[in-house]
């Protein structure tokens, strides 16, 4: 059946995340190494693995206090910008480990004397040979092109890696147990709703997904997962930079889909929803206070977590199976999206 | 006339380019204070501002080799991150001046330590107050708005700040008042240009525009301009990050911009292109090596530059002339975008 592997991992997610949870001593063991260092976090990866990055920035900011940047792989790789690496951990992301650049980046860092740490699904892939440690993601095979387990991997490794930066390790790992628990009840209530929204919006060919702070990295995969699954023009903003230009794009067949999550950030995409709203657009709300969002002609409520800097986690699962639906509704395969290999060798 | 204020800014860029360059001392004295900090340049602002960061990211990093970082807002400002501030040097950059959230980072960066700068146009304006430090944009009065040439003037102060601390200000400047003559020589016949696409991209509804390493910053301010002068979504995306996942969605009715300029990006950009063509993209090629991209539908050449790090100031001009056209066959008023102020106050 056309679409089966992404939805079968969309569902292996919470068995994969206990798979991570399992090796939690090896997390621990890289987090000790990192924390002999300056504290200067490099994040880099494409596609998924980059919208995993912009989740770290705040796990990094918000649990240890320490500055974490999506770095320009370009700019090291291509301009060979003589920067600070010393001074410097690096993360490199990638689910195959075999993104040709995110590799030379590794090699570029830790010739100039970074600590480079490959977070993969695979331990014997290139991105893990060139890098000193490894993180292994445990997410077992993906073979969707749509990432979707690894992603959730990737989060709880970075929180986990970040929570015992903090001396948070174990808190957060009993809480990440938790959020396993709360992904496997929510997914089968989540996909029959899902299912409501994909006649309405089977016609959509743009959408803007909202997120901001931690909720970010969600807006971004969201948004990732419409274009690659669904043809869909779904472009991913903060709060704020919608309200900074480009909402006067928005209408009626343009509509906005807000990550609403019960934290700091709620007021700001409130905000954000009510002025997308006075330019006509129908609006979709998801994550744990989506029921929170005034106007909202579609509701998808994730269940609460333990600890609010865990909340991506969860907030993505409606996306995801909404991918899935559309891409079903408007006959497309998301397993094979035409133009796309799971390993882009393209740099 | 609608559209007559939009166009007649975009026109006046070499001008206030020079009026920038007039004052060069005040950058100068700026960059000193700066040389005498660790080296993490922090950059916020939103909209076309935060298009400018990008773009300081590069000129740091290539000019005096210094990591520079669009800072997340939301971290410092909402969660309250205690980030290390004290090795750090803020740089805001708001046109206005008045951009709330942006003025609330600066005060708490101030007080944990940063050395703070605005970038404004408005000298006594609430950023500039909040700031130790004001480089003045000098770009006149900018009344339609989506901004053009205070944005080209974030640019060029950025390149002189990060120039003069590399010890090559003086260099840098000189290249820049070519840069003016250079646009001003251009202008007239890109606007002729950008006459014949109007027509046939009337009834585009979306387009990702591509950009790599410096030109992503292009890439993301045309973008924006298309998004809210045009009521286009328009996506921004790195070269590499399209062909992870959202190549899949382009054809014949979803165009590729590609900002094409004459450094070590070029084949990635080539690259990326190939793969959309594939897909049955048109395309549209701009800047400096626009003509050697293959197989685009129309291309904009715009003048080589003295010194590549320059070359965003003249690669962005084709974008802001069709946004001005395309506004216009679309029946819109790039000078008031419906539901959109110059002065952005929501957070």
């Amino acid at each position: 059946m056309s679409g089966e592997l992404f939805l079968r991992e969309i569902g292996e997610q919470p068995a994969a995340l206990r798979a991570l949870l399992a090796s939690e001593d090896e997390v621990a063991g890289v987090a000790r190494e990192i924390a002999r260092r300056p504290r200067l976090v490099r994040l880099v990866g494409h596609g998924s693995s980059d919208n995993a990055a912009s989740y770290a920035v705040y796990a990094f900011g918000l649990l240890p206090g320490w500055s974490a940047i999506r770095d320009s792989i370009s700019l090291s790789v291509y301009y060979g910008a003589d920067l600070p690496y010393r001074d410097s951990v690096v993360v490199a992301l990638s689910q195959s480990g075999r993104t040709p650049d995110v590799v030379s980046y590794v090699e570029v860092a830790r010739r100039r004397g970074a600590l480079t740490i490959a977070l993969t699904n695979d331990a014997s892939s290139p991105l893990a040979e060139a890098s000193e440690l490894v993180v292994q993601l445990r997410a077992g095979e993906e073979q969707a092109v749509a990432a979707t387990k690894s992603y959730t991997n990737e989060l709880a490794a970075l929180a986990l890696l970040a929570a015992h930066a903090a001396g948070r390790g174990q808190e957060v790992a009993e809480a990440l147990r938790v959020v396993a628990d709360l992904a496997e009840e929510a997914l089968p209530g989540l996909a029959r709703e899902v299912r409501r929204l994909a006649e309405p919006l089977a016609f959509v060919g743009r959408m803007v997904v909202a997120g901001r702070g931690l909720e970010y990295a969600t807006a971004r995969e969201v948004a990732l997962k419409l274009k690659e699954t669904c043809r869909v023009a779904a472009e991913a903003l903060t709060a704020t930079d919608l309200a900074h230009g480009p909402v006067a794009a928005l209408d009626e067949l343009f509509p906005l889909w807000a990550i609403a999550s019960d934290d700091e950030m709620l007021p700001s995409v409130k905000t954000a929803v009510a002025r997308a709203r006075e330019s006509g657009a129908l609006v979709v709300a998801s994550g744990s206070a989506a029921d929170q969002i005034e106007g909202a002609a579609y509701v998808l409520t994730t269940p609460r977590v333990p600890l609010s800097v865990l909340s991506p986690l969860l907030s993505v699962l409606p996306g995801q199976l909404f991918a899935s639906v559309l891409a079903q509704a408007k006959g497309l395969d998301p397993d094979r999206p035409a133009g796309l290999t799971k390993v882009t060798l393209a740099s």
